[in-house]
């Protein structure tokens, strides 16, 4: 075996790696990058990007099928499947290739190729010839789709998310399982491009909605585009020969046998981190096998290993993941001396339609006796004059304030453009403002952050609070 | 004549007065709100909401034409000019009732119909009968479209943005004069649906576009659209048998003449004064003829009368005029211990399509010397991942900074989803934050809001600033 010794290994090249690469080399040139598989990440190859490029597909679809409601009348509308999938393959490909680009300026002696597996602690194998000694270890293998047992025998009748794009053309029927954000942004696309879907979920889970009354609009929201049950009962799925032949209780109708062409299942990821041999790393692991990580860190404990992306199964969105590489990356480099970088604000946004967005401190998913503490305000869009001009007139925001101190800790939103209202919300629960603060920010018109105004006004009525006096007005314009 | 004595007198019932009677009242129960016009603000009865309602469908219509770029094919579009304007007038029709609606919970006793005009400083005659004496005057009598000299004779053949709605049906030609948001906006809108539109300009005006790279980028952008000569020569204009005949000098062909259906005139707005017999006031009026005032107190001169809204011709936004209802009206009650109010941060969008948005201190109006002591950062959307994903990569961002502070002061944007990233840098603005604060925030991924950070980073390396580190990240993903 080759040995080569080193400062810093960091395994995995995907968003979470190269950040910690990049932090890491500011303190050291002694490091090497190990990537097992193919270079580009998770996010450009198989996630955030030809998911989007999907749904860009659908929302051209069904705006194209919408537009007599504003005196447009639109011939046939037909979705050319294989130009579709085209299209989001070429554009994902352009995504990849820029990530590649970026690439380049790493030097070639800090790239190493293999798949990584401990040996002992502060030792790695890679690949069959190459051995390599780390002080200190970064390991960013990323995640892959989680396949549970009752899929297994579906052969090619099987999907998951990084699959999905390589069809040749859209299926005639697909089943969707698993109501997160994957299954929701892809079932939800796919319908939208005529695909024939139902969607099964579990528990009542839906795109990670915390707030009872939020879940319950966006699923009614949904059930009147496609089938979805978020409590589901399938009682057998197997192979046949059109398909996957699946039984199940229909919400409406009670027991039936549907055939499908493919099942898609998104129930979940899991972290890539069976092939490293953990066993051998010396690291204290959870029940799962996992590393126990400090989050405000990205350190194994008092170990030179640090456990960063959807690896550690911490929040698996990118900006989280360059977040952590970021942090892991620069502490690698002063190990021992690591440093704790307080967290950013939870944000998520899902891009179904309407869009699902999340800030901060979820009170929806707390018991009465946490939630006591808070306060929430609440507006629904579909009054909202801009949201009813443009014909996207659904959706609830709710708002979440410290019932003591009146400071703006988080929000959950299913409506227009929350994508947008989510940035605005997560900025102003990262920079700690008050209610009264926001309410006192400039709000435009005619524009749909009117709503996000209402929902505040309705927080600080409900606050009492005397950190500030606001403006009250009759009626600003029809925009609330 | 009938006489009333108050302790305040609001002249007008739209959105700036409304806004400072609501004001007001908190300080008297004696005042009274006179509006000598149809109850609903310009807003919503031919200015915000109807302009954006046609620009819906406008989108609609252009969206649909262009959904096979993802796949999708659509048979015949057909612009139904009847149902685009009926469904315009339809829902502003509710929107103006919501106006109303929300005017009822004011007292009969408070509301006066008729024209006011001044007879003496304090003293009021208010249309045959009645005199109304106030110790304080609210002066929001908004403003109307300004229809130069070139146009008279026109008859019918001409439009203004408040008579344009009121068409039967959409009309083959229209001449747009004036390239500010009206004009850009119902010109673009009517493009779009159809309508054959020449846009004529003055003085290279564009939107209101400080800076000259972006200008000339939109400029581009929409000229690949519809003719549009932001330095147009135009000989001669007059009313034909089939509609209004233009001499003018084509930007590609030289000297031509044509007929068009209807001319729209859209080169401004004025202050509804001239009805208010102000010589009468005893206000001190510039050589306009409009009073002077303080803008942050929106006081004339020392006198019980304030100024708000459109009439004072300062910046014509329903939020500014809000806001300026609201000062002026707590200062009217509180006469003569009037307060200053800092004034938020300018913010303006223009609606078309790309979208223009600016927030703050304009550098590209600047001089060269004024200038030196700001810094801009730049970015593109050509290459940035949503934009090109939902395939609206098109337009230019300015970022702005204090080179000595590293504080963001402003920021002009021709781009996508303008409306909502221009809010996010209003806040920003608003609270004084750095360009290294707003580098610390969240951006989640793939959203045009991480063309904003590619731009703020541009910034951060041209400042050198010293007054925190920012990250940098190898690449966080397709998305900058």
């Amino acid at each position: 075996m080759d040995k080569r010794k080193v400062d810093i290994a960091i395994i995995g090249a995907g968003t979470a790696g190269l950040t910690a690469y990049n932090s890491a080399r500011k303190h050291t040139d002694s490091l090497v990058l190990i990537e097992g598989n193919t270079y580009g990440t998770t996010c450009a190859r198989v996630g955030c990007m030809p998911s989007k490029l999907l749904i860009a597909a659908a929302e051209s679809a069904h705006n194209a099928a919408r537009s007599r409601m504003f005196g447009i009348q639109v011939g046939d509308i037909v979705v050319n499947g294989d130009q579709v999938l085209e299209r989001v393959r070429r554009e994902r490909d352009g995504f990849v290739g820029s990530v590649l680009t970026s690439m380049e300026v790493i030097p070639a002696a800090h790239k190493l190729v293999g798949c990584a597996r401990f040996l002992a602690p502060g030792r790695l194998a890679v690949g069959d010839n190459m051995e390599v000694n780390a002080d200190r270890i970064v390991i960013a293998t990323g995640s892959s789709p989680t396949i549970p047992d009752m899929f297994e025998g579906l052969g090619e009748r099987l999907l998951v998310s990084d699959s999905l794009f390589e069809l040749p053309s859209l299926p005639a029927s697909v089943a969707v399982f698993g109501c997160g954000v994957v299954g929701l942004e892809l079932g939800q696309a796919l319908s939208r491009l005529g695909v024939r879907v139902r969607m099964f979920g579990q528990n009542g889970y839906l795109g990670g909605i915390a707030d009872k009354q939020i879940r319950d609009y966006a699923e009614q929201s949904f059930i009147e585009e496609f089938y979805l049950d978020i409590r589901s009962q399938v009682t057998h799925l197997s192979p046949v020969e059109s398909g996957v032949s699946i039984s199940f209780t229909d919400r409406d109708k009670g027991p039936v046998t549907e055939t499908f062409d493919y099942v898609l299942v998104a129930t979940g990821r899991s972290p890539n981190l069976a092939g490293l041999h953990l066993h051998n790393s010396g690291l204290t692991l959870d029940d799962s096998g996992i590393p126990v990580i400090d989050p405000s860190t990205l350190q194994c404990g008092n170990s030179p290993v640090f456990l960063v992306g959807d690896a550690n199964r911490q929040v698996p969105f990118l900006h989280e993941a360059a977040h952590e590489g970021r942090i892991a990356g620069d502490n690698a480099g002063r190990y021992p001396q690591v440093v704790s970088v307080a967290r950013q604000v939870p944000f998520s946004v899902v891009f179904s339609s309407p869009q699902i967005a999340a800030v901060g401190v979820q009170v929806g998913r707390m018991s009465a006796a946490e939630g006591k503490d808070y306060v929430a305000g609440t507006s629904s869009f579909e009054d909202q004059g801009r949201s009813k001009v443009i014909g996207k007139n659904r959706g609830l925001l709710k708002v979440y304030a410290e019932r003591d101190s009146g400071l703006f800790v988080g929000a959950e939103m299913f409506g227009p453009a929350a994508e947008h209202i989510g940035h605005l919300l997560a900025w102003a629960a990262q920079q700690r403002m008050t209610v009264a603060a926001m309410l006192a920010m400039p709000f435009y018109h005619p524009v749909i952050e009117e709503g996000v105004r209402s929902a505040l006004k309705d927080l600080h009525n409900k606050l009492k609070s005397t950190d500030a006096s606001v403006d009250e007005c009759l009626e600003c314009g029809p925009g609330g």
